[in-house]
């Protein structure tokens, strides 16, 4: 059986992440996820300061988001962040953002993320050494 | 046979929006396809002050992107937005991005919105008139 | 004598606000300036939405900031907002933004806020009294 | 007598730009004045690009902003961008920004940029040479 990582983080909604109809602008649930993933990385050693420290981007390759509730100016929102492995070269994450208060579903998404070698730019088709090592690490298929 | 609907702006990519990595960060394109919506609804007349007028605020319930190539500052990127039918009480756009110069594609994603009453905030669950008018002025079924 | 009210908040410097030069980008600055005020407001009862409550929007009509070092990608920059007290019908705050972990000062700014009539969209010559009772329970002259 | 170089770029105000008030949020003028100074280099060869080909990087030391009237959604605002002389070594704008229907003045403000080495960060206390002759082409003093 595998573990499941995964980590929460609180975000409190900025007055200039809402739009003039008073919910917080679509865009900006693109950075919750990054901030979750942040949390996520720092919490299991796999921050884009280690990752660059090894070597490697991990540019993102795809994102998705649904939108469920809206979040308003005053509402506080609780980004989870789960690793979901892969057998390709490529990270994965979900998310699922909760209204802090109601515990409501907000939204719920996605995003994929590639390995590339730092200086020469090389998308990595098999997974780099140091991400294996992490995934066993944290007792990962 | 049905119209198909389009339109293309060009997007100067800003110097804050690139990242350390030089490269733009990737939650920008979701803003690059608001200006692609924008652009579209200028042309076809379905701004968002044009829905707000019809009693209605759109709201995005979904967004995806994959991306394919970077965009850098001093790259311009073109976007192209389609309209796309669907039966549903809804709004569905898909995007192309080409790099301006070298016309290779950047990204590709869509975005699908719903209908809310402006001053109940009901969801719609058929399309409010002033849409089925719009449809059938621009030939879509 | 005359009480100093102020608030310090720590935020964490996010990948997406640093630019191709690696540094966080000069326009965030307004930004954790605003993340300053949030905290000051949640300590004394000043938040955003107490003054709406009472019937007042209070926008920025000035700001200035001097930059004196620069701020990376995994630092974490330490706000300290202080309320300056004024005769005019004016909020003004000061800013001194330190780098966490150095203690050195990063940059220094402040803001000045009018009050406007929420309805009428009126500006306030003379200090609302909700505003005047603040400043008393905070013995402020 | 001495040129007065100066520059105007139309800018429309996005959605996603205005707060829950419906007035454009203070911190995206710092933004503005960053299309200004593009649109200025653009025409006067003073791009970010040709400066850092000279070997220099110019960051931001100083900003500010005085807010005179609110810009909406569905606004333009027009950046006037003017380079002011200085016999320091550094670089001063001051910008007006217009609504571009009403022709009010909206904002106006000042930045001021020095010059670093771009290899090794060292502040340049004497202007370089290329911006010499920059200025002299230009017929500044």
């Amino acid at each position: 059986m595998e573990a499941l990582l995964s980590e929460r983080v609180e975000i409190l909604v900025r007055f200039n992440e809402a739009d003039p109809l008073g919910i917080v602008w679509h865009g900006h649930y693109v950075r919750y996820f990054e901030d979750g993933r942040e949390a996520f990385g720092n919490k299991f050693g796999l921050r884009y300061l280690d990752i660059f420290a090894n070597g490697y981007t991990v540019p993102v390759v795809h994102v998705d988001c649904n939108y469920k509730r809206s979040l308003r100016y005053g509402d506080s929102v609780i980004v989870e962040t789960r690793y979901v492995p892969t057998p390709a070269a490529k990270i994965r994450f979900e998310y699922t953002l909760y209204n802090a208060t109601t515990h409501e579903i907000v939204a719920t998404g996605a995003s994929v993320q590639v390995f590339l070698d730092k200086s020469t730019q090389t998308l990595q088709l098999i997974l780099p050494k140091f991400f294996e090592q992490w995934k066993q690490q944290h007792a990962l298929s």
